[in-house]
């Protein structure tokens, strides 16, 4: 299949800098606020968006440098393939991050929640919406759930 | 900034096919049975995939030809701007679904769920882990949520 092109909306601006440890767990993110600058070329895509609590992005991590089929998670001791994990060693390295948006001014978007590094590119931002999926059993692997 | 490129990891086999309506929302794909096969060089980033029972994959919309910043979705009369929905006409055409994963076979993944369009290219998979976000007010917006 052919190659995808992609170009960056916007750019995260947050106090996680290029050389320090950033958390893998959103838990340790907790409260860290951060802005999306959304590019001016694409400010009208974010009308209405100040009616969502929540934001999902996705971003391109920039500093993910070759892939691993194989990795071994700061969580764990062993290890488990790419796709069973969010290592940002991934084939194509995507994030997909839920923040909480706290206020839109303008092409800014403040955020909080923020487990990206500063000068990350923004590929998209869409509206989080809380899965129904209260029917049906979660299981997540060799992943532990917060407070189990 | 640069441009990104990706390149597909598999490809969706779904019975949407390319000139059908395609759901524009989840619940209309409940249930709807579809295959991801992972291209075999892959295939080693599947290992643990299966003790998930809920998959997010990334795709790329290959049909979305150009994009909008101003939509009206289907499910709404008035106009929003693109990143406060999920229509495809995005400026980087990613969707994100969430899959119920029922058997890991080789490379390929039988899921329950599919809203995608046959021979969609699969930029990412990730496993589907449920945001604990029960202590936060979630709005959505202009969205209604199911059973509201």
């Amino acid at each position: 299949m052919e190659d995808i092109r992609y170009h960056p909306i916007g750019v995260i601006h947050s106090p996680n800098r290029q050389d320090d440890h950033v958390p893998p767990r959103p838990i340790h993110s907790k409260d860290v606020e951060g802005t999306v600058e959304v590019f001016p070329e694409y400010a009208d895509g974010l009308q209405d968006l100040d009616g969502f609590s929540h934001l999902v992005l996705l971003c391109h991590l920039h500093l993910s440098n070759g892939h691993a089929l194989v990795v071994k998670p700061p969580s764990d001791t062993a290890t488990h393939g790419v796709f069973a994990t969010r290592s940002p060693r991934r084939p194509n390295p995507i994030s997909m991050t839920v923040v909480r948006l706290t206020a839109v001014e303008g092409n800014l978007l403040r955020v909080i929640d923020v487990d990206l590094v500063d000068g990350t590119p923004v590929l998209d931002i869409k509206p989080y919406f809380p899965a129904t999926r209260d029917d049906e059993e979660i299981r997540t692997g060799w992943i532990a759930r917060r407070g189990e």
